[in-house]
């Protein structure tokens, strides 16, 4: 919940994670929201402490994103003093001041860039309501055409995968189900996951791309997820195989996670103003219930 | 010509240019010809002395590609010792293990890739049979999604450009006109050219794109071309400009030359087998009475 006397800023972030060492703040290294909280530090902290962003999806090192959305609570005095900022481009409101300020900030980082910025609307939390997360994985095999220019945030396999077994594989671990053999183990942390979409297509280019939607992912999920589907796709893995993992406990070692670099955070879904409130409250006691309050919890929510 | 006892090779080569100067090779630099031709040497100097490559279109340093186009030569002993090298993958011809052992030389430097080869049809020279080369410049301007994973190709402008001048001022200088306000100046050197098509157009992100095609390019001519249609959507400069200035002798001054780091090569235009010999034949006679053979005239095919 923002405290009073503050007001909760909605941003739209993009990155290439390349060098990024993830999302999340480490002493001593880059890391994405720790080059956004010195920038906001630089814009707002002769006018009060500056509270440190809230993201929807922790991305681990090298992990990119398009539709990355985060949420900062400013005080009063702090959004007064970026009004007060505002010279000529009076038509701006305090978010879209923000986003640009921000921007001009990080300057000559443009591997990370601030999007979108507007007043969140009440109850919005970036990362309790939101209601899932969708991600896309890039691999260019032996039938698509290599293109350098993409090749941050594509995953080169030197064989030719079967994507119509790819496919089938994915179909098949579909739905509300425990996805322990999909995640790092985490003690008193679950790995039941509602997986919406998992689809494999060509590009033009030949490249292929998979879409994956979940309500929440879980450590390295996606990429496992990916690994196994690859696996099926060189003929070392039957096509049922992934989805019959998800009835055993406990870490698949049948396949590869693979590399960060091809991975890309799209879009983070979330209802309509009206359900924000009730959607974080409702997440926020699914979280306790299962995860007992345990440390680390919170860490269930990366990929 | 090929000459006897050798076989022309025609390869398809794609490049981030970001970290190259430029195509040709410059004693000391790395350069994409550069890198090619030692890889070339590595994988056939003990058969025999290794001819360099020959390009459709020798760009820039920073200029990027997707479909660029040389050949190269090779010896009778070469080209067999190529076949002998093919162990199980007995389907490939000389031309794809030719492109496949390149770029397994190439290795970690993914920033080049062959994507083809092929036995060069009779009369084929990736120069000068080539009948016209298609660039594009990308520009995501105050109405474009920024995206930090295609920085690398994309420059970033602040203001938001009017593209519907752009549009009009790039028909104002379609066909065959003498482009010398958009060349840099060259001694004996022709700036007539074929302006085949020039048009502005909004990716999905709100990103101006340029599509630029002509019979060939004289140096820094398509980013001149583009520099001028900016200084239009700017409005600094009326929408007739830029085709006016066409009537005018030497190098303009009105408008930018923009950054290489936009700009890469898609495509090169070839005509039908049957009429490679002829057209590579034409080529070389229209250069020699323009050009009267001076030193440097062979720079004019490059951007």
């Amino acid at each position: 919940m923002t405290e009073p006397g503050s007001t909760r800023f909605r941003l739209g972030i993009a990155y290439d994670g390349t060098h990024f060492r993830g999302w999340a703040p480490q002493p001593g290294l880059r890391t994405v929201q720790g080059v956004l909280d010195d920038a906001l530090a630089t814009l707002l902290r002769k006018h009060g402490p500056v509270a440190s962003l809230v993201v929807a999806g922790r991305t681990d090192a090298g992990v990119h994103a398009t539709g990355q959305v985060a949420h900062v609570d400013l005080s009063d005095g702090q959004v007064a003093a970026l009004a007060r900022s505002r010279v000529r481009r009076s038509e701006q409101g305090p978010g879209a001041l923000l986003a640009g300020r921000l921007t001009g900030i990080l300057g000559s980082a443009t591997d990370v860039v601030v999007r979108h910025g507007e007043m969140a609307a009440e109850g919005f939390d970036a990362r309790f309501s939101a209601l899932w997360r969708r991600y896309r994985y890039r691999i260019a095999d032996g039938a698509a055409e290599r293109d350098p220019l993409q090749r941050h945030r594509t995953l080169w396999h030197p064989r030719t995968l079967d994507d119509d077994a790819m496919g089938a594989a994915a179909r098949g671990m579909l739905g509300l189900r425990d996805f322990a053999a999909y995640c790092r183990p985490r003690p008193e942390s679950t790995t039941i996951r509602t997986l919406q979409d998992f689809s494999w297509s060509r590009d033009a280019d030949g490249v292929l791309v998979a879409e994956v939607r979940a309500d929440a992912f879980c450590h390295s999920m996606v990429r496992s997820l990916v690994g196994a589907c690859v696996a099926v796709g060189e003929g070392r893995l039957p096509v049922e195989r992934p989805g019959q993992l998800l009835a055993t406990a406990g870490r698949a070692n049948e396949f590869a996670v693979l590399p960060a670099k091809g991975l890309t955070l799209l879009e983070v879904g979330y209802p309509p103003a009206a359900e924000l409130a009730a959607r974080a409250e409702q997440t926020r006691a699914r979280r306790a219930a299962l995860d007992s309050g345990a440390p680390g919890a919170e860490d269930d929510e990366d990929d």
